[in-house]
Formats: structure tokens, C-alpha cells, sequence
């Protein structure tokens, strides 16, 4: 049972609140009483064919700021709101008071000769607790069910709203380029589908219609039974190191029978995903006893009608540090050809995992 | 007038000397009397279709040296040799002692259930300047020049050698990876197209066949005109923000004619880009007097037979500081999506780099 609550912010934006039970809160606070301007548009890079998005806006976010100016803690001095409010609740998102897209978004001017389009989509910031200190990890298992349950909703209301892709993620570490260190994760919801996914989605399409199964449920059940590269099981879900890993580490989290993203999982999937993730997580902070910096997406299929019976809900944790001392570091080879180099074989990195004491 | 000589270190690897003179050095050296063994294969990622490289022996390769343990350096104490000679040369190039790619890659064990291939390929090192206080903005112009003829050479060389790609590149400063501090680039040579350049590629052809004419020279021009995101110019180069730069201050350098690679340009080309490249650098780096890290590739056509009308060779620097103090980092919509947010707008950026005092 999951409870919601919605409330509208002082400047417009909207907060929502999750728990086991009611939430309980009085008001909405927002840092400051007037949003910043949103000044943002995309633009198409011709050789790539991506979009870009350019949010002018967004040099003045905040940054690193101190345990006393932490954005995301609960409001406790009503003279200096936070983005967050003190009372019941156990999980929050709200709206990016930062954001690179915005349903809101308006029409660009133009830029001779290159396509421009709005910015229109949606930025969206989840806080997985009210203390600080925590990890997603460290959580308990019911907070991180609850977490997925959550994603789950956003994206639903996020694809009424007409989005055609929502990715939820989580910037782990200053390394990974996390600006405030209070757990959380974000929510981007795009206008478009990125190309990225297009192309992943045509890969699983197409290994869908020659094998008439789809790939990733059925590699997390083949990974499962093979044992090399797990790193951790229970019923409906399994974690591993995919044979093809490019992150030193890489660590996926997959439910074991097809399911295209997260409101499709059941109760128990989601107790057995939990359970995985955190065991991913933990054993990564514990493998050189310091926080892992990571990237972590979950991927679900597009927001279109569907059906997608080509595609599983995959969670991919990418941690950036090779070694204890050293981080892995994209440069000429992976962004300039799209050709990762990673220095530790997936069966040495899954079995290094496993013998990691908890 | 470029001069060469080809010599063998006694770990059998390969190393070029490059000089406007001919180049006068006694012996080739080597840190080891035995270069370390390539451990590399690749494997396919089938949901992205992209290959990787896992190369397990890379691990303790040479991390951030003290200048008196710099490898790029001329040996001058017999007994510590580093992987360059003293001597009359200007520019040398070898092959990396840490390769991830290598011509003589055996074919791998077979992986259950994924593509594996040989990691055929070739990795190596290009030093600018046997000092190691320079950087490549800040070389004479005749050096920069020299260094556009190396590059050239290599790429035909590894061509021949049976490469389908030849990407030099230049990983800047310690913020964007680079181990060695030493001045220098890398040059990739893949064995595959790699992915990123097929479907550049294809954007290209797919342009020319509308058009008659290649997009990037093209390009060059309609920027070089309308002057508003142009940061340098002269003769048959121009260097501009590209209207749908992805990083902060990205900066590219092209030919204002169509030529698909290096070893097309003549030597007024290669003088106007050295000239446009030394600019960008410099005000890159005055921007807030420190030295920019970024990651420079020089983008030229597939070595395939050809020809490649729909390609002119083009030099992409994408800066990694997004603020005097603050690092762009790619994360979540970046990595997960392909999605690129950029602070700065193109025009903004242009303007000013062209205000930097040199």
C-alpha cells in the first residue's frame, strides 16, 4: 500500500509525498518565492542526430552546499524553507527549481539554419529519505520497494502528460557529478524519444522477432543459472555483471520474467528487486570500504501505445572507480568513438563482488 | 618537408621520430626490457550494438608520474630509460606500452551466449615536444603544423595496416583522465568502424545526397560569414562554436573546403587550422587562466576505399569546465539518454572566447 500526497509549492512548482501511511504535512515550502526563469530549448546536432538541450538558466543551481543549507532536508527553521517540509512522510519529489526541460516549456526562436524545438519535458527530484546520511542501499527493503513504487507513479503521471520517455536515475558522488549530497535521485521526462533509446529499442525488436523472446529477462535468467557473473539472486530478480559490461563493475538488476517497466511489477518483483539492489549497492561500497560513485538508470521501455513485449525494465548501475584510488574516467575512445575500454573482465569483477563480506 | 626515421625498442614495440630537419638519435629506449602482455578481447554489447574492449592488463599502467619519473621525457640517465630518446627530433610517436588494441591481438576465448573478436587494433602515443612545459596552443605554429603531419602519417600508415578507423585524439589535463602530464596525444586505430562514426557517416551521406555538398565545410562557411559564433579565422580555416555544441565552449576547428582528411589538406590548410587550433586553445585556456581540460579528436573519414565527398576532417575540443571552478560532468541524461544539457548557448560561448585577451 502506497500513499500519495499532492501540494503546490509557494512559486508554482509541485511537491509530492509518499508513505506506508497518510502523509502528514502542513505546507509546501520552497527556498525561494519566485522560481527562476526557465530559459531553455533544444537543439538538433546534425551528425548525431540527437537533440540537445541548452538551459541557460541553470549555471546558479546550487552547489555543494553545506550540512546546514541542505536543500533537501526536512524545513526546520520556517524563516530559512528548504525544498522539503518537516512532518510524516517517508519518500518526496518534486520539481527541479533548476530545470534543463520544462512542461511549460515555450517555442525557441530560431537559429539559422539548424532545427530548434522547446524544451518541452520534465525534470523531477526524488529524495529517498529525510536523513541525510543515508544511501539508496543502506535503506531498508520496504523504503527501496517503496522507491521503486514511486518511480513507478511519477512515470505514469509523467507519460499522461505526454511524455514519450521517462528515465529515472541517480548521480551517486561529487565524482559522478552529484551537486547536493543528500540522497536522491531525479527524474527526466522527455518530449522525444531519445535516440539512444530508439536504437536499444530496435536491438530488442529485432532479437525479439528472431528468437521470439526478449533479451534481457531471458539473459537475467541464463546469467542466473550460469552463476559466474551474479552477484546476488532471489526469486523474481537477479543481479549480475552482463557479460558486455563497459563500467569497471557494471551491475545490472533485472526481474527474471518479462516486464516492460515499472508499474508492470508485482509485489513480490519488487520485493526481490529491492533485495538485489541493495545487495549491488552495498557490496559496491564495500568492495574498497568508501562510497561508489555511480551512475544508475532504469531503463524502461518507451511511453508509446505498445505493447513492448521485446523489452525488460533493467536497472544499470555504472560505477566510475577502477580501482581504490582511481576513477574511470570517459574520454578519447568512449566519447570520441563509442568504444569503452574496461580494464576488468565481468566474471573477475562478479566474482570479486560476491566475496565481498557485508 | 617532414623527415622520419622508424626505429625498434628492445621490447620490440615500434617508435617515430618526426623532425623539420632529419631527426638524429642514437637508440630507441624502453622503461622495461619487456613490453607487458596484451591481454584484449572484445565483446559485443547487444543492446547497443557497440563493441568493448576489455583489456585486464591495463591495470597498473603509469598513473600521474613525478616529473622526474616522466616516461615522455628524453632519457638522459642511461640506467632509467624512458619510452623516448634525447636527441635532435621534434615530434615522436610509439606504441603504447598499455595497449588496449593491439595488430598482433590473438582471437579470444568464446563467451556463452555473446560476440566476442580479437582486439585488432593499434594504440599510440604522440608527443608533441620533448619538453614537458608546453601544451599544444601554446607550440609554435609551425610545430602545431608539424604535429597535423604526424597525425596524417600515422593515419595512413595504420590504414594500410588494415585499420578501419584511425582516431587520433588528445585527453587534456588530469580532470578528463590523462595519466601523463607530458604534452600528448593518443592515436586509436580500430580494427571495426566504430558505431558513432557509421551512423555520423550515414548522417553525412544522407546530407550530401540532398544537398550536393558536405555538411561540416559547409558549415565552416556559413559560420565563418555570419561571424556570430566564430572564435578564430584565417584562409582556409575557421574556428566556431557549433550551433549545436554539446559541451561548454565547444570549439571546433574545420577547413573552409571540402577535404575528408588529414592527408588531403595542403600545406596553406594545415598552416590556417594550426593557426585557428593555437587560437582556440590559447583562449580556451585564458578563459579563466587555467589550463582547460578537454577532450580534442580529429574526425576524419572511415578508411575505407572511398571516396568520401560527404566528409571534410574536422577537430571537435570539448571542454570539461563549465565554470572557473566547476567541471561539466556527463551523468544521467547525458550517459543514460544521449542527451547532452549545455549551460552556455553557442553564441554566448563564441562571444566570450573572442573576448579573451591573449
Amino acid at each position: 500500500m502506497m500513499h500519495r500526497a499532492e501540494y503546490v509549492k509557494p512559486d508554482g512548482r509541485r511537491l509530492w509525498v509518499y508513505g506506508r501511511l497518510p502523509p502528514n504535512i502542513t505546507a509546501a515550502p520552497s527556498p525561494a518565492a519566485k522560481a527562476p526563469t526557465v530559459d531553455a530549448h533544444l537543439r538538433r546536432h546534425p551528425l548525431l542526430q540527437e537533440w540537445v538541450v541548452y538551459a541557460t538558466h541553470r549555471q546558479d543551481r546550487t552547489f555543494l552546499p553545506s550540512p546546514e543549507d541542505d536543500p533537501l532536508a526536512p524545513t526546520t527553521d520556517p524563516w530559512h524553507p528548504t525544498e522539503l517540509p518537516a512532518g510524516d512522510y517517508e519518500v518526496a519529489v518534486f520539481e527541479n527549481r533548476f530545470p534543463s526541460l520544462s512542461l511549460h516549456s515555450g517555442a525557441p526562436s530560431s537559429v539559422e539554419g539548424i532545427e530548434t524545438a522547446a524544451a518541452f519535458g520534465s525534470c523531477e527530484v526524488v529524495v529517498f529519505a529525510q536523513e541525510r546520511s543515508s544511501s539508496l542501499g543502506e535503506l531498508p527493503l520496504d523504503r527501496i520497494c517503496l522507491v521503486l513504487e514511486v518511480w513507478g507513479d511519477r512515470t505514469r503521471h509523467l507519460q499522461q502528460a505526454g511524455l514519450a520517455y521517462v528515465l529515472p536515475f541517480e548521480n551517486r558522488g561529487v565524482e559522478m557529478g552529484a551537486t547536493l549530497q543528500h540522497p536522491h535521485s531525479q527524474i527526466y521526462g522527455y518530449g522525444f524519444l531519445p535516440r539512444r533509446q530508439a536504437q536499444i529499442m530496435q536491438a530488442l525488436k529485432d532479437h525479439y522477432k528472431r528468437s521470439g523472446r526478449d533479451l534481457v529477462s531471458n539473459l537475467a535468467v541464463a546469467e542466473r543459472d550460469r552463476q559466474v557473473r551474479v552477484v546476488a539472486s532471489r526469486g523474481n530478480a537477479v543481479a549480475f555483471v552482463p557479460p558486455f559490461g563497459r563500467f569497471p563493475y557494471e551491475t545490472w538488476v533485472v526481474p527474471t520474467r518479462s516486464v516492460p517497466d515499472l508499474a508492470g511489477l508485482s509485489e513480490t518483483d519488487r520485493g526481490d528487486i529491492a533485495f538485489c539492489l541493495s545487495q549491488a549497492l552495498r557490496r559496491l561500497d564495500r568492495l574498497w570500504n568508501r562510497p561508489m560513485p555511480y551512475l544508475m538508470t532504469v531503463n524502461q521501455a518507451p511511453s508509446d501505445e505498445g505493447p513492448h513485449p521485446e523489452w525488460t525494465v533493467r536497472i544499470e548501475i555504472c560505477p566510475i572507480r577502477r580501482a581504490p584510488d582511481k576513477l574511470k574516467f570517459l574520454a578519447g575512445t568512449e566519447l570520441g568513438a563509442g568504444v569503452f575500454a574496461n580494464d576488468i573482465a565481468p566474471e573477475a569483477a562478479a566474482a570479486t563482488l560476491r566475496s565481498v563480506r557485508l
